[in-house]
This record gives C-alpha cells, structure tokens and sequence, in this order.
C-alpha cells in the first residue's frame, strides 16, 4: 500500500454520541488468529487456532469505540507469545482482557472469549498411538477496579446409554440381570467450565477433559479394532447414564480434585445427547459455585 | 406398532439421585414443531416452523427429568392451536412454560425458547409485491410461585455505512460536504428483545421488526430496480451509522414506543456488522430494564 | 421510498465482459421465501418456509448476469402461488427455473435448489397425536434447448444398530442366540433423491420418507412412553444395519416403487450415522441410475 | 482398557451383501486431525487442523467397509509426518488416498477430503505485524489403475463494491466522472481450486491466495488505522467487481500464472458475496480445464 501524507484525520468515535445511552458490550467477533501455548509440565509449544470476542463497555458520552485498537493489542500479545508462549488459553484471554482495558480508557469493563480445537495424545487397546479431538473455551473479565477473572473449559464427545430403556428392555424380556441388555446409545457432548479468580492456582484443561470423559458411560475413540469396540459396547452398558448422571458425575468429581479452590469459584457443567431414539436432544445443566456444591 | 401387555415398566427417573446435587435445567432441545399464530389483528393464521428449547429445574433427591412429558404436552398444546390458534409466540412459550411446571410437580423453574423464521409482506419501490424474511424469538419462564415471564424478539437483517471512513474519505479527497462519501458498508444483524411480565400489554413483533430497521443506516430488499438500488445506496450513505448507534437508536426508538411497559420490563438490543474491510465482525449490545433507560 | 423522474440509468451488467470468459453458474444464493403447496390428495395448502439458490449460466460476452431478475421472477410466482398453489416443490423449482431462462435471454442453462422444513401428522404408540419433522430438497434445471429434469429429495432420521459390534457382544457374552444383545447405536440421517425427466409420473414425497424409514434400523419419534422405548428399543436390536445396509435397503425400495420410471432416472441414497462410539460419522452413498440398478 | 483373550471375533463386514448394490463412496466424515506440513521453501513445521472426510467404494458382493483401516492408516500417516512432514496438504491427502485403496482390496476408487483454518503473516499498513485468516482445502482421488489426482483450493474473504450502484449513483448526482461515488459494498468469500495429475508441478497454496485477493475489488486486513481505512475504502471503489468480474480476473490470472500446467487440469473458480443491499447472496462460478480457458 501506498502511504500517503500526514493529513489529521478525524476521530469521528471520540464525538459525543448523539442518543445518551451506555452500551454494555461493544468490540468484535470472530476473530482468528494462531496462538502459541506452552504448559509449564510440557516440551513443546502447542499451536491453537483461536476464535476470539473482545468487548469493553462505552460510556453514554462516547460516539464508538476504537475497535481498531481490540486487533492491534491481539496482534501484539500473539507477537510477544511468538517468542514467549503464554502458558495457556485463558492466561491469553487474560492478558488481553487487561491491555484492554488500558487501551480503552474509558471502558470501565472488558471481556475475551476464545474457543479452539485441542488435540490430546492416546494410545488404543491396540497399541496404536493416535489423537483424539477435543474444545478448549476460555474466557477473562477484567474490570476498572483491578477484578480479573478467569474461566477454562473444555468439551468433550463420549457416549450415554439409556437406564430407563435398559430397564425396560430387561422387564419386557424378563432377563437375567447379570446378563447385559440393549438399550438405546448416542453421542455426547460434555461441557465443564471453572472460573477461577486472579491469583489461584491453575486449572488443568487435561484434568477437566479426564473428569468430563470418565462421566460418561463411556469415552469414545477414533479407531477401535473389533474386540475393543465390542468390549467398549459392554463397559457403556455396564454404567448406564443419564444426562443428569452425566453433569452431576462431573460436579462430584470437580468437588473431589479441586479442595483448594475457593467457594466463590463459579462451575459450569453440562451434558448434551444426540439421543438415537429421538430427532431432538436431550438435556441437563448446572450453573453454580464450589460453595453452592460444598453445602 | 405392535402393543404388549400391562408389564409395569420401572419408573428411573423417579429414583433416588446417587449424586446429590439439584440441577438448574434439565430438558430437551432441538424440538421442531409447525405452531400456528393467529394475531388478533390479522385474518389469516399464521404456520411458524419453530425451532424449541424446554427445560425445568431438578431438585437433588430425584435421578432424572421425565422428559418425554416436556413433547406430550408441546404436543397437546399445539393440538389445541390447530383449533384455536394462539395469539403469538411468546403466549404460545408461556402456555407451554406454565403446563411444564404442572406436570413436573418436582420443579420450581421451567423455561421455554423459540425461534422461527417469519416474513413480512411489503411493496417494493417497483411496485412490485413481495415478502421480507426475519426472524422470531421468543421464550417464557415460569416460577412455582406464580411469577411469569415472556421474552418476544426480533432479528432483521439490514445495512449500515461506516461514519469514520466516510470522513476519512472526505478529508483524503478534500471533498465538498455535499456531495456524498464513499465508505465501507455491509450486512448488519440487528436484534430487539423486551422481555414482558404476565397481564402487561402485548408487544407487537411487527412494530419491533420496524424499530431494528429504522435504526439500520437503511434497510434491504430482495428486489430492487437499477434506480431503486442507487437510492438505497444515497440514502444509506446520507445516514450513516456504527453499530454503537444502531443499538442507542434502537433503544431511543423503544423508549418512545413503549412509554406504558413499567421499569422492570428487560430490554436487550444488538448490532452485528460483518464488516466489509474485515473479516471479523463488529458488534455492540446493550443489557438493560426499561428503568434504567429512563434515568 | 419516494420515486425520481425518468433518468435513464445505464445497464452495466449488459456490457462487454473484459475478461472474455464464459461463466457456469452465475445467481443468487441463501434466498428466503415461503411457498404454498397443494397436494392434489389434499385438503388444506402446506405453507413451506423455503431456502432457495438460482442460477443461469453467463456468455463470455456479457459482463454480468441480472440478479434482480432472479427475485422478481420468484416474487411472481409465489404470488400466483398465493391464488393457485403449485402441486410440489419440484414443479415450484421447475417453473422458476424455465421462467429463468425466459428472462435471461443470453442462458442457456438455468437450476434451481431448494430446501425445507416439512411435516408429517404421526399417532403415536400411545394413541397421542403429533407430528414428526423431516426435510424436503427439490431442484430443477432447465436448458435452452427445451430439455427440463425435476429432482424430488427427502432427508429423515432415524436410528441404526451395528451389526458388527453387536455380533462381538455375543461371542465375549457367549450369549444364547435368541437373547437380544446390545450394541452402540445412533442417530442416522437418510437421504434419498430421484431425479424425474418431465412429463413422468409424480413421485410423492411421503412415500419417499416412507422407504426412506423403513431402511432404519428403526425410526425415531418425539414421544414414546416407557413401553413404546423399550419396544422400540428391541425391534432396533433385532433389525442391525450398517450405513451401507441403509443405503442398499432405500435401493431396493426404491427398485420395487418406481418400476414405471424410465431407466435415465437419476437416484441418489445416502445414509450418515452419527456414531455413538466415535467422534466421527460413518458415511454411505450410491449415486446411479434406475437402470443401472436394474441390470 | 483390559485386553480379553484371543477369542475370534466376526469379520461382518466381509460378508456377502443380502441386498445385491454395489455403493460409490462409504467411509468416515468429519474426522478431526493434527496434520503437520513442512513446506520446501520454509523453514518451520506448520500445523494444521483439519477435518478430514474419507471414502472408498465397495463392490456388490460385500457388506461392509471396514471403516476402521480409514482411521488407522490417517493416524500411521500422520504418525509418519511427525518425523518427516508432507509438504503439502494435497499430498498428505493424496498419500492416504494411495494407501486407502490398498488397504481395501475389494475398492477400486479412493477419495480424500481436507479442510484446514491457515495464516498468512502480513505486515499491516501501520507497519504492524500480524497474521491473516484463510482456509486451505485439499482432495485426492485414486484408482485401482493408478490414476491419482490432487486437488488444491483456498478460500479468502475480501471485498467487493458494486459497479452498477455507483454508475446509477454518479447518474443520479450528476457527478464528476473523477470524484469517487459510493456504492454498496460487501464482504466477499472467494474460492480457487486446481486439480493436478500426478507428478505435475507443485502449486503453491500462498501464490493461489495471492490470485484470488487480488481478485477482488481489495483484501481485507484485521489491522486498519484511520488513513488505511480510508484509503482502502478509495481503492476498492477505484476497483469496483461484480462476482462475475471477481472469478474471471482469478481465471486470467490462473492461465498466467500456471502456463506450465497440462490441458486436461480440472480448475474451479468462485465468488460469493453477502450483499450488504440485500438479505441473499451473490454467485458466480466457472467448472472448467486449463484447455478450455486455453481455447
């Protein structure tokens, strides 16, 4: 491109705005940018494709908000992790969260939210070592008043089979109950997201997956050799689930690895089924604190 | 299908909860029904494709939701509107909202979403008559204390034209303020959500459809003639507009229209911009109460 | 909109191309627009909210193709349709696409696509009435030389059992032969499509769906009471089908339906299974003739 | 997971086929891996996300495909590529395509899909440094015969401005022929794919983006100061494009810049813009060979 001289150009977002109403989110969506993350526990650095929102708030005295200065400060951060990885997502999330804020300053509140896809090693029954694929989520708030807050979440795919149709397959065939019944199977998506306030210690995105995984009636797995499908079928049906199993499987298990966390840290889990018996999905969340949980 | 004889089947859902934790929503999502709206002014009735989320809230003593009850009674329901078709969506949510609470006598909270694509008859510029696509969403929430609320919305596509690169085009081409700017310009999705208690007046989807397209630097057609086409542009360009004003005029707009709503009444306007010098979008929100508009 | 006086306003698209390349497919995409249907079987006219796209070809020697066009001319029709609807939504597309070629003059091609959501009135096993939802495709393509294709699609789902893993549980269970035995099982989309030259017989949407359930492992409905799932459930079991079994079982359908359509017809089958064991989908498709299928 | 012992599970899927059809493609979709590419002419291993679909054919005779090999020869490749990555995601593709079919020794047709997010480094303007979204796509056929076909595409989004609009407007204004007029403008999603024969030149996913942004009437960037913004907004209506003139610049440029490329080469070309005028889209498209452009 072309430069061109240095004519003053107007700052037609800093004008007063002609109707007098705050805005509570103003910014951008859909961004995408390569991010670099290095775990404290791992060699490598861990490329992510991110999808990024970023909002501040807008005082009712000003016309717009300088959204140029949302991608600037992305570029930045994401040109400083180039030669120092961040040591995770919502770390990321966070330090963007605060240039914001600063860049903006009149924004009295700023959020980033980052969704990418997340690869974690395996090796199968078989003995082959492959991938499987997952979702990170982060986000960061941060506020005038030096608050910062932080949530990590991870989604993962597994399997439910049905208690209800179990049983009731078991009844119509007056089955033995140690012999194992059909019953009907889907995918599952199950999502866990901690907020963790500034200064606590770190939440593992490999131990949420691990918690989420094992609430299921079974993980699932991209390459199954005949036996371990066949014995995958039967552990599913072994430990029959429903979403609600699903969520409060995973809001027993977030009690019982994370004592340390304080009782104001929010905790999101949730269970979605593609049921196979039904066009729709079926459905169970539970929105709420460690301390809500601890009572 | 074949029918079996009376085997009491085991009721899962109703059993104990092994982990002891209530949960927030519980239900089915996904649902597609054909639900038919008469509105009172209007002769014919109108068939909505809707697209619905039913939840209710689970107390910890009980294993599972009984699902299936939540599309017996959207199907009861929509039965009894192909009699005597509903109002609007959002009653058709509420009707839904209170029956969830009642056969689940487990719940204190039931919730209900909709969205469904809705037209608009207009004449064109040309003449020509035609219709306009949008987008309905409604929702209802129902307390078992009696408290009930309906959520109506709106999403309408429209454009706006950039206020800054507008002047920075003047400045760079010292051009005469009267004769029109080019500036970028592009596809902007404006939506208007006012969430109303139980007795209050009805808010009218049309009226609301109007308000997110007068805020729009100007709204768009499926058809337009040559001259048509470079009128729109003028006028557009005669008015441009961030998404921050977008918002602002939506709820100037909704201020003046709704003067008799009470202060309580929630209002949620947005604008989505998918920026044509970009490929990011650009977006501001505001979450308020009639009230605090008023201040 | 206020009009302006007669200014003649130049016709850019109708200029010489300066890059002399003819052009495929030039045309409108995403076009929203609710049409009525009448079946000749039935009673009441179907409102449909259709997704259309629409293109023409373009000579190398015309700069640009006239858009507008392609609206009016559907804006035409649908409101013929609002006085006397089309039959179906192929003939729809066929009449667009034939009108399409009328009023480009320069095409010698012009196709049609379009989708929507559809409804069929079900009873369900426990004497409830309801509806299931499903998805009609059409297209139509028309050439200069008179020759028209009509192709009529349904999308349904349902539910498959796998053979494979099913046949495993038996062998680690050594399970009696006549005891149902369980095995992951899923939602699974089936698509079929026939492509009918004109003046051929009328094929029927319902009983494509028809064929297009029948080739399940079972079908799926939105209520089932406690028996009806387990039921369900069972007959699912004793009817295991692999994504090629549904593909090949909607061919044989197909054979013994049709066997007054000429060999030309074009049939497509597919069968996607969203695998309850992995993350991924297991896929099926046969792309062919009647009278390849014949042979 | 516990190993069993060595019981001889059913080979199902070898069986003979109860309905007598042989199938065009069975196989997995929406596989998710992490690929890595080490082009020649760059340093750094480049990791791509990508979501893969594989399928193969199956003869009459035979049940089923063992869909399990698809998944097992990706992760060996893939296994492979993590000491010595493809150059390129065609060839990775062409290379699971060689080895699906020897893998399937009834198939005689192999086909890969890919798609992967991908950057671009740039140095904005402002003199910023940052990165650019695009996406890659990449397929490969094989034949039992030998046969093997590449297929490199990328997808870019940049801008258009209308032609027509801004003649009627300068018409309308009685304009200055040099003063730029406004018109709509829009974001625009531009897509060029070349299939390649085996042993062909390589083509060069970068100088393929290169074809297409400078297709249109400009690239959009994330990063835009004031004065950029303006200045962009001045030379995209310097440049207006219609979607037709958008695919016919990307093929003139595609018969310069591959003059070494043989006749029969498949070349697909396309644009579609989300017009900020109207709520559908705009479509051009050329299917064609390099010898046809030739002609």
């Amino acid at each position: 491109m072309t430069t061109i001289k240095s004519i003053e150009l107007p700052d037609v977002q800093s004008r007063l705005s002609s109707s007098y109403f705050k805005l509570t989110r103003v910014g951008v969506t859909g961004v995408k940018k390569l991010v670099h993350i290095k775990r404290p526990n791992k060699k490598s650095v861990l490329p992510l494709t991110v999808t990024m929102d970023l909002f501040v708030d807008l005082p009712a005295s000003q016309k717009g908000s300088h959204m140029s200065r949302n991608l600037e400060l992305v570029s930045e951060i994401i040109n400083q992790t180039l030669k120092t990885p961040v040591s995770d997502l919502e770390s990321f999330c966070a330090e963007v969260a605060e240039l914001l804020l600063k860049k903006h300053e009149y924004a009295t509140f700023s959020e980033v939210k980052a969704e990418a896809d997340y690869f974690l090693d395996v090796i199968y029954p078989s003995g082959q070592k492959g991938s499987e694929p997952y979702k990170l989520v982060a986000e960061a708030r941060a506020k005038s008043n030096g608050e910062l807050t932080k949530l990590i979440g991870v989604k993962a795919i597994g399997m439910t089979t049905c208690p209800c149709a179990m049983e009731g397959v078991r009844k119509l065939e007056t089955r033995d109950k140690n012999c194992s019944a059909p019953t009907h199977n889907q995918r599952n998506i199950g999502t866990l997201m901690i907020e963790v306030p500034r200064g606590t210690m770190v939440v593992d995105a490999d131990d949420m997956i691990n918690i989420v995984e094992k609430s299921f009636s079974s993980p699932t797995y991209s390459i199954l050799k005949r036996k371990d499908e066949a014995e995958l079928v039967l552990r599913a049906h072994a430990k029959p689930k429903f979403v609600e199993d699903v969520v409060r499987d995973i809001l027993s298990a977030v009690l019982k690895r994370y004592r340390d966390l304080p009782d104001e840290v929010l905790v999101i889990a949730r269970s979605e089924s593609e049921e196979s018996i039904h066009k729709h999905n079926a459905f169970a969340e539970r929105v709420t604190t460690l301390g809500e949980l601890r009572k």
